[in-house]
């Protein structure tokens, strides 16, 4: 990728802007009913019914706007404005949600790139490199744990066992659930790509800081890292009025220890830490009975490793003393370790020129939550665009972004595209 | 009940105890078979086929022994060994147990009354106060929240709306299950009882003290006072990348103060307090998302009412602290408030001269678990005399009681019974 000049499009018109916000609201409204339930909530998990229909959807919006539809080797749907070159300037998101989600996450992605791919090819026909808007078929690992599946696919980075082994809560294997799509597991690996000059995904931002600054797009900085821990403490059940307090072997009092140490560590740590206890089991969980085993999860995250590091050692510290202190076992394993990744900064630097250009408030922020542009980074460059979430309300049904909100973005992934595909050389 | 004159029976010699010894085992595995499993585990719960199944058992017993046997309204069966007037002096225990028991709560109870009862029959002929042997028809509430349910029948303390409202886990009510075993709700008010002069309750201890201070027999003081609240807390779920420490309302940091709090709240109190957290759930519960709902059980026990009542401010004014503390709401219930009860203190000490005469070791001490004799210390004279628990378990496979010290118990309570129904005049 070279850098463009400094050519930019005019702001849009208030008649522009609300073409792209009646859109935007309508295709909003038509993804939702798929999955969608009667709180609000939207459940489309990968290679369900309601993926398939949703997916659909998004084939019509694609080649309603005079776009190359195409699916890969997991159902991941593209739609080609075709340029000169192999190179492909790519954009959108994902497609699937969580359980019980919300109608926002990965869905608005797909939104803002179709209405921004559409308009410029309604406005300045064919750019100079191809842009490709993206419709990922599997993100979230809400039905398989096989996470970032379609971007995986597209860094051929699924291992051929991975279809027949991942399975969901009913036993339906990856492999079955793809071929009951129409799709053949052994052909993944011709989902791979080596044609990705940039990508940028466009998403909510899923936490309150844009809200709270009063700001319209954030332009992403980096994904922090990730690791979560399951620590499990196992001491002795017993009855609860039986066994005298000084006899006891209670692994939840071990385990509200540590609830309370994950907390302090990311106070203490600061810089953006968080640290949070997500599950915690009690067995064997009656009223009247003594906690005898407690297995928990924690999750925290930080921009820098080594930070990291420090953090697990100190949780993993205060597991020792509260094992000691209380007689119980201590075991902890690493569930998970997502290094930091640091987007591209020559595309931050094309969409923060975007952002000025269409005159939104805006800012740069880390993301807390992992994506798919995370993996595509492996290999190419890669960057993220965020919208305000409203009271920061993510995975859950009341998820929703101002209109205004979602427009501004838009235009600001506008004047990328342009930028990377009709200005640069 | 008049008190006995000093008239004891000679110690049992070897044979006897020899002889007892190998049928309260044999009756152990024989009512083990009704609900055991592989893991040694027992699930009896009433009105199941396991449990009518150890019922036929046990009349079988009680008829070989020239007990006249009779099955009251709710299932609960008696062997009479008559003698003259109205007045009862009834010994035993309940036959069903917890999901995932042991063979020894309850049954060995049982058990151990019929071997006493058995063995006066044949030594000493028909007694002059009628003696009876109860297999209690349900205790534990495992099946349905009915809990003391024979008891309560015997007392007359069974509401007429009951056997339709209390359901089990697969929606079927107290009163099918009834119907199911051929006992018919209409006539729960027949098994009301006002003929009792004294119940003695075998049991095992369900705790650690008689094995630490290697005592054969506890004669039972009282019942401690049980209070169980249910704390809940709701704060906001969110995701655990997202949302920054500082606007965070995390239900689980908040219910994690009270674990410690419950704890220090016992420790602080001494005086044989226990308090447990037994239950924690935590909502959402995925391992990337901010709990937004906890509910916990807070029981805690003590022999003095007024001492659970400070208890109960302290706990709920830690209740408050947190939600101020964390911003999360905070609510709280009793869920269960059981007086502390005290045994008649006559029936202690015919059972502290049995056990004299039988030369055992033996100590006084409080019951921290709930047992039948309290519903019916409510109008009759009642006491308990505990066996040993192995390690202290209970409600759980390993239960477990020496058979020396089952022997011993027999013994005490065979003098016991001599006292109350051979000699008492």
């Amino acid at each position: 990728l070279v850098l463009p000049p400094e050519t930019a499009l005019s702001p849009l018109d208030d008649g522009a802007k609300a073409d792209l916000a009646r859109t935007a609201a309508e295709m909003l409204e038509g993804l939702r009913r798929h999955g969608g339930g009667p709180d609000g909530s939207v459940t489309r998990l990968v290679y369900s019914q309601e993926w398939a229909a949703a997916m659909a959807e998004v084939e019509g919006w694609l080649s309603g706007r005079g776009l190359e539809t195409r699916v890969d080797a997991v159902g991941t749907r593209f739609g080609r404005l075709a340029g000169v070159g192999e190179q492909v300037v790519l954009t959108g998101s994902h497609i699937d949600s969580v359980s019980g989600g919300g109608a926002y996450d990965g869905a608005l992605g797909v939104i803002m790139a179709t209405c921004a791919v559409g308009w410029l090819a309604r406005a300045l026909g064919a750019p100079r490199r191809s842009i490709e808007v993206l419709a990922n078929c599997e993100e979230e690992s809400s039905r398989f744990a096989g996470n970032f599946w379609g971007a995986r696919a597209m860094l051929g980075l699924i291992s051929p066992a991975e279809p027949d082994s991942l399975r969901d809560a009913h036993g339906v294997t990856m492999g079955e659930a793809m071929r009951r799509c129409g799709l053949d597991p052994a052909r993944i690996p011709e989902a791979a790509r080596s044609d990705i000059a940039a990508f940028v995904e466009p998403h909510i931002e899923q936490g309150p800081r844009l809200e709270a600054a009063h700001t319209q797009v954030g332009v992403v900085e980096r994904v922090v890292g990730v690791r979560q821990l399951e620590f499990r403490f196992e001491g002795s059940s017993g009855h609860a009025g039986t066994i005298p307090m000084d006899q006891r072997r209670d692994a939840l009092v071990a385990a509200a220890e540590l609830v309370d140490l994950v907390r302090r560590t990311a106070l203490e740590t600061g810089d953006g830490a968080v640290a949070t206890v997500g599950s915690l089991d009690v067995h064997p969980g009656g009223s009247n009975q003594i906690p005898g085993d407690v297995r928990m999860t924690v999750d925290f995250r930080h921009a820098d490793e080594a930070v990291l590091d420090a953090m697990e050692r100190q949780l993993t510290a205060g597991g020792r003393a509260a094992h000691k202190r209380h007689s119980v076992s201590f075991a902890t394993h690493v569930r998970l370790s997502q290094p930091p990744v640091e987007f591209d900064r020559r595309l931050q630097d094309v969409m923060m020129r975007s952002c000025e250009q269409a005159s939104c408030s805006w800012m740069r922020l880390p993301s807390g939550a992992g994506h798919d542009a995370q993996v595509i980074a492996r290999r190419f460059p890669a960057a993220m665009l965020f919208v305000p979430s409203r009271n920061g309300h993510s995975h859950r049904p009341e998820e929703a972004t101002d209109i205004a909100d979602v427009v501004a973005g838009i235009e600001v992934l506008i004047g990328t595209l342009h930028q990377l595909a009709y200005v640069a050389p």
